[in-house]
């Protein structure tokens, strides 16, 4: 953490946490490093989920192969297990899940309050009214000042996640990066509950980051979480009450809206009056990473992202493709691909695509419930989501971000960027 | 296929497909060479099995890099699908599923006859009585001399597998070495049944080569099957008939009796006859896998082994270990096995240990059906075989085979007698 109220002078007495190398001209668009317990990270940056240790289907020498640099790690499903005591036991999550590189944990506060409002991840996206959670059987018992009780998926017991808990979870985990505890407001409900539920993610920061001064592990940084719905001046109170925290770096987190022309604007007000009140702390868009949201959400001055989508998609076999009609995606599930001999995207430098491995096999394997399908897909879709980040960053660096967001956004297979320094 | 009633010497007028390189002073075993299509496969060696084109949760490179040379693919299940058509189309199945090297297709005869028998697989090891089949939809409609009817477990669909489909499908395919149709004789039934369906078996070797003949492709070479159950005399004529008819190897299938010492007896009666009338011709175990019967399968003359077991206990956890006492298994699901930090095995060179994941982990991955977990089990087992059969290769060169397999047999760690060369 910085000192005490701290602002962006005070990373000048630590060592700081984040370097801005390039600022666009024409954009908030940076390019920058982390400096992080485990390593350094090169932004803007995707962060692939390692929910529960693991990013699904593939190892960690994989994740390291197509150039991430950090994954993010589930709180509230590693709390349920195995458990803080016994990964704290193994060493930490590094050590663990054998991922020398950096960590960020999340908090827990999104899964745990998906079991309350009920689909949370598509409620906060604005896809869908409050409705019970078709794929959670635990339940939430009372949110409340001190936190929230809820009974585990695991086992029906009844669980707890409160500020210190959660920080002490992820202390456990010795992650590079831990969330603080928010209240994850859904986008259907009125502007006074936003309001009350923005002010107890406040309280709530003060109490996170009191525990982590005292008891965080060295080393560890510490992002809060801006709130406020999609209230322009609640957004805007919250930055600023998270930036004058002494929080290391600032999330962007609760309902943005319910569709991308609103989450943009929402992401713009955050980021414009980041740009004023903490020009230099890293920014970190939760939950986001479709191909079009990755680009704008960099042209709006977010440093690092994290979203199911690209190995969630893998795992269901919708492979991304450099096709903005198709939100960048086609599902190799569908006849048509049944006799493609094509790769899934030609002159794809994925393992899958490089190694020659045609849609119709994929085809096949995913029909098959083949597990080494799936694991094709994922590896694919990380690698592409990979280059177009990597492309993005060389954009920036070379003062072209406006030229290569626009070739990406009409369908430039990403990678083209990268290709041209090698 | 070598010339009408060929013998061995015939395999001078053509490229022979399999070569002995040492002979054991003190057994049977051998190691050589199959000189095949798409490369060459050192033996004794195992052959993993792909059923439905990928050997599951790995790709091509992982099973390579493990050192093995062949793979098996299924054609009873290729059949169904994606089917022989689309498979030719596709370029065949090295082509589809991305291996250059040697595969062994296997007739398609064993998962029909499943289907009829019930739990077949359990039945030829003499494990239980006929009963019906658990994990099959699918059922036998007829077992006539033209061939089987059944109905496909993918879509209810009749369909038919005689001697000329499964050869005419294993042509689409293009393996490598393609196993005649023979009928699995289950293990309960009378010496009259079994006596009987060898004969069948026998007719329908005929009418496979017959139709290879004239109609196989150019280098694909086919192996001939062993039946006769447990019965002494019976195998002996069975392997005289193989023997004698133009197949370029020969397949041990059918019954193998209800135990281990009865399944070496078969095996022993087997080889020791083959030493006599084919000597030089390659020698397959059809289905067998676990650690002490590959080593006593090498001791008796076997060449290649394919078995289920070290990629099917993988994806139900069970690890090899060099521990005889325990089947060389451990279940890593076991309570026991939760803080345990050690790998695996100890000095273990396969990707999951030498990368140092615990014990711990993977009970915690296996429990939170984590794929990442059963790939990572399954490369540890498949190295562990690849290993064992290293060893026994290496030993058999350095006319050491007794000793090592007596090391092996007690609980050596495998890769010592590879070690030992490096």
């Amino acid at each position: 953490m910085q000192g005490p109220r701290g602002d962006d002078a005070c990373c000048t007495s630590v060592a700081p946490v984040f370097t801005v190398r390039v600022r666009d001209r024409g954009s908030r668009a940076r390019a920058g490093t982390l400096h992080l317990a485990h390593g350094e990270v090169a932004t803007p940056a995707f962060v692939p989920l390692a929910t529960r240790g693991a990013v699904k289907t593939l190892e960690p020498r994989d994740v390291a192969g197509l150039g991430y640099e950090m994954v993010l790690g589930n709180t509230f499903h590693l709390m349920l297990a195995p458990g803080p005591e016994l990964i704290a036991e193994l060493g930490g999550l590094h050590e663990m899940m054998r991922w020398p590189a950096p960590i960020i944990t999340d908090s827990g506060g999104f899964q745990v309050f998906s079991m309350g409002h009920g689909g949370v991840a598509d409620e906060i996206k604005g896809r869908r009214g409050p409705q019970a959670s078709a794929d959670s059987s635990g339940s939430i018992l009372a949110v409340e000042e001190q936190g929230v009780r809820f009974r585990s998926y695991l086992d029906g017991g009844e669980r707890f996640l409160g500020p210190e808990t959660s920080m002490a979870v992820q202390a456990a985990l010795s992650s590079d990066i831990a969330l603080v505890l928010d209240e994850c407001t859904p986008f259907h409900v009125t502007r006074d509950y936003t309001a009350r539920s923005m002010e107890r993610t406040h309280r709530w920061l003060t109490r996170c980051l009191d525990w982590h001064e005292r008891e965080g592990p060295a080393g560890q940084r510490v992002y809060g979480i801006v709130q406020g719905g999609i209230e322009p001046d609640l957004r805007a109170a919250s930055t600023q009450e998270v930036a004058a925290s002494r929080c290391d770096g600032i999330a962007i987190g609760g309902s943005l809206g319910q569709d991308k022309p609103q989450m943009r604007a929402v992401v713009d007000w955050t980021t414009a009056e980041l740009e004023r009140v903490a020009p230099s702390r890293p920014r970190h868009l939760l939950g986001i990473g479709e191909i079009d949201d990755l680009i704008e959400g960099v042209r709006r001055g977010i440093d690092t992202f994290d979203c199911a989508m690209p190995t969630r998609l893998g795992r269901h076999g919708m492979a991304l493709v450099p096709d903005p009609g198709r939100r960048w995606r086609i599902d190799l599930h569908k006849p048509r691909f049944r006799r493609d001999r094509e790769p899934i995207m030609a002159a794809c430098r994925c393992p899958a695509c490089a190694q020659g491995f045609s849609r119709a096999y994929l085809h096949y394997l995913l029909r098959a419930r083949e597990l080494t399908g799936l694991r094709l897909v994922t590896l694919h879709n990380l690698s592409f989501v990979a280059r177009v980040m990597s492309d993005l960053r060389a954009a920036i660096e070379r003062e072209r971000f406006d030229e290569v967001a626009a070739q990406l956004h009409a369908g430039a297979a990403p990678g083209a960027a990268t290709r041209s320094t090698s």
